[in-house]
């Protein structure tokens, strides 16, 4: 294990934090919360002690594995979701420190689950700082995938962190070079996150609402500054618009690189693409169905409301503008099912995700017609590409992996003797990402009532289903630390 | 396709179901229950002159290629599955066709979901076919399964039917003769069934009970003569045969035999099967610790009920001793992991079976080891021996398959608007041929409720579960019956 790389990328993470806890800081200072402030200048000094200390350590440009890559990657999380959780604590206003962590994960993993029973009694600088880690999350997850992996095709050296970044099976390369794409990416992500703000704001809301909100969307994340989420601004207006962005983060960026270099023949070739918007359109009129008449007097409304909740769904972000947790068991059934497949690969969602999925039921009808023409020579496409089988075998062992930690952790939370309901889809939206679940998690819901171990495995499963299962598996896998 | 070979079989199962509806009128009039009479006499026609007009059919000994092997299959359980509903709707027991056709599926499919809520209200020879038809399903699967083995092995002609059977990855061959092995798995299971009726005999249970108990036992199947299931019983001793005799049912019927044989070098080396008893001991054992206290004083008491559940869910028979829809949700939630896990390959149990999810466990973990290690050569054991690829391939394609179905059956049944818990464990215990579930479809509920279109789909997915989910999918698939 090449530990000195991996304090490398942990020193990365403490400088970041340094950064951000300053701003944070100046921030809570001009707002005039003293208690965030203190939140916020704690941390500072922990992150700038911590990476003075690992300052001492001499770089050494060893080789490094894709192990020491994964490890890396899944420590610098664990770094930040720890760091993160600081504020809340020494702050006062989330008092309890597994609750803290539980907050902070939640934020950096991007999954919007949260224990907080009265959002709006946090201070104003507080509230920034969680959504905010959404956005550096959802920024992380971008940049760790796309800008490593030419890196990555042209060997196993160095750079193979990022390998463990990849949100899907095939990003597909950007640019050849990597600062470029990698400052492409920064670009997109930025430039859609204030074409945000600004459609927001042109609708009426407050600038310090739209760019919370913001970040939160464009990290796919959840977490919402009022206790009503998104129904807390009666607007179609609005809430349509954060719904269209919500779909736009859960696109593949290569895909909206595309779209930024209008180049529309490739964009029209991606199956990914099509697939996700057809699944969000068949979800929405399905949902609409089932909830008009009994929910909504208007088709326009339950197609509005429907579309949105689908968008917050599937891209794993989790706002609502109604509970749905009283919607009709068909629709939440949806949502379920949702949850599992996610959005694009390439995107800031979570879940299986769509290209995954594609290839299962693709590699599944190829299966079925094996049988019935044995000499068939059928492979499964994607992109009018044929597809290796060992990405098919890899997409297969994850999926079996990414069940059995579902499993599990369903099973230790059922320990806390909740009702089925709320025990399955804690287990669910919290691997997926999505953030708040049915039942007790429900929308209008929280988290607060689970006990410290159930947190701390639903704090676990955010970041393995955030790091697509193998980099933190690999870390609390003592297999790895054993000496061979 | 081979339309000819395929009614040949189906002409098998009315010849058989023919036979079975003589003693059933025989007994019916013994037991001076005329409309149950009427009900068999009209079953009796329908077979007889169904294979009186398959009959004519000439039978050519054309190539039968696995397609129609699978097709053929499932045609068969079809076709018993809508013969064996015709006593109960003509008599009148079951008054609604989708109805007789749900508990016919049911008890075919070894699953034991009834639609029945006074069970006791049915006529002796009534009871008697429904618990018969679980007895038979098992022996079915069985035969089909163990016998063709070796013949399959030679190649793909002829027998190729039988493939679709394989209740598991790896069965193995028992011995080298066809008909030789097909007769020693009878033997076995009669014996067996025996045994079981002698010592609930010996416990004071009726001979007529006896043997009813032991036919669903046997088949792993679930339908219960009492409306309280075993609970009807209030004899820890009838109540722990019967478990192990479930048990005993789940297990491999090679390790069987080789029981039989006393051949304890082979019963030592199947790891398929320490896993399963591991299992069991582990889930029982949780189980006991969970419910000890608030439902049960002392802990033998708790760790019997206990295991009477986990062998009874595992084994997807289905039985109760209470109404464990009132245990916690840490219990409850072993329960439903326990239904998709199964029993193990080679036996009359469904699920996915033991040995896959071994299979599965072991391939994740390498891929998480080649990770770490990618110049590792390790492969996947089982019983000492490497798994092929491809075993390990196909296995990975069947769980996702698997889930897809239960992912779109519970998207059906969900549409009935029940609650969530109802909804899931009714797709979970349908696929798994494990009979009752959770809320509504509990031990003590049943599946009455459901619209006819869910009854649909829950006995189709009974099917699907039982055999194996292909010749299903097969059956059902445009593509099978498009000319190429």
């Amino acid at each position: 294990m090449n530990y000195r790389m991996i304090a490398q990328y942990v020193n990365l993470v403490l400088k970041l934090m340094s950064a951000f806890m300053a701003a944070a800081l100046a921030f809570a200072l001009v707002q005039e919360e003293s208690m965030a402030a203190m939140g916020f200048f704690a941390t500072l000094v922990i992150a700038v002690v911590g990476f003075m200390l690992l300052e001492q350590l001499k770089y050494e440009s060893k080789t490094m594995y894709i192990k020491d890559g994964f490890v890396a990657v899944a420590a610098c999380w664990l770094t930040f979701a720890i760091l993160g959780a600081v504020p809340y604590w020494v702050s006062g206003e989330i008092p309890f420190l597994v609750d803290a962590l539980f907050e902070s994960t939640s934020g950096i993993s991007t999954t919007g689950a949260s224990i907080l029973t009265d959002i709006e009694a946090l201070s104003d600088s507080m509230l920034a700082w969680r959504s905010f880690t959404h956005w550096i999350g959802g920024l992380g997850v971008l940049v760790f995938l796309m800008a490593m992996v030419p890196a990555i095709s042209g060997g196993e050296r160095s750079v193979s962190v990022m390998r463990a970044e990849m949100p899907g099976p095939a990003p597909g390369k950007l640019v050849p070079k990597l600062r470029q794409s990698s400052r492409i990416l920064c670009y997109i992500y930025l430039t859609l996150t204030l074409a945000q703000v600004l459609l927001l704001m042109i609708g009426g809301m407050s600038f310090f609402d739209s760019l919370l909100t913001s970040f939160s969307v464009a990290g796919t994340g959840g977490f919402h500054i009022k206790n009503l989420s998104m129904a807390a601004y009666d607007s179609a207006y609005l809430q349509t618009v954060t719904a269209c962005f919500m779909v736009l983060f859960g696109v593949n960026f290569n895909v909206l690189f595309f779209l930024f270099i209008r180049d529309f023949v490739h964009i029209r070739r991606n199956e990914e693409l099509r697939i996700y918007l057809g699944i969000i359109a068949a979800a929405t009129c399905l949902i609409a169905w089932n909830i008009y008449g009994a929910f909504y007097d208007s088709i326009t409304e339950a197609l509005q409301n429907g579309f949105f909740q689908v968008a917050s769904v599937i891209t794993s972000t989790g706002f609502s503008t109604t509970d749905y947790n009283l919607w009709p068991t068909f629709s939440k059934s949806i949502l379920f099912i949702l949850m599992f497949i996610g959005a694009s690969a390439g995107s800031t969602g979570g879940g299986i995700k769509v290209s995954r999925v594609v290839m299962l039921v693709r590699e599944a009808r190829r299966t079925l017609f094996r049988i019935s023409h044995p000499r068939s020579v059928e492979v499964v496409k994607m992109d009018c590409k044929t597809v290796e089988k060992s990405v098919i075998h890899a997409v297969n062992a994850y999926l079996s992996t990414y069940f059995m930690v579902f499993f599990v952790s369903f099973l230790f939370i059922s320990l806390d003797g909740f009702d089925f309901e709320t025990t399955i889809s804690a287990a669910a939206a919290s691997i997926n990402n999505t953030g708040p679940g049915f039942g007790m998690v429900g929308p209008m819901g929280s988290y607060s009532a689970f006990s410290p171990m159930s947190k701390i495995v639903l704090s676990l499963n955010m970041l393995i289903g955030r790091l697509e299962i193998y980099p933190m598996l690999l870390l609390i896998s003592p297999r790895t630390w054993k000496k061979m």
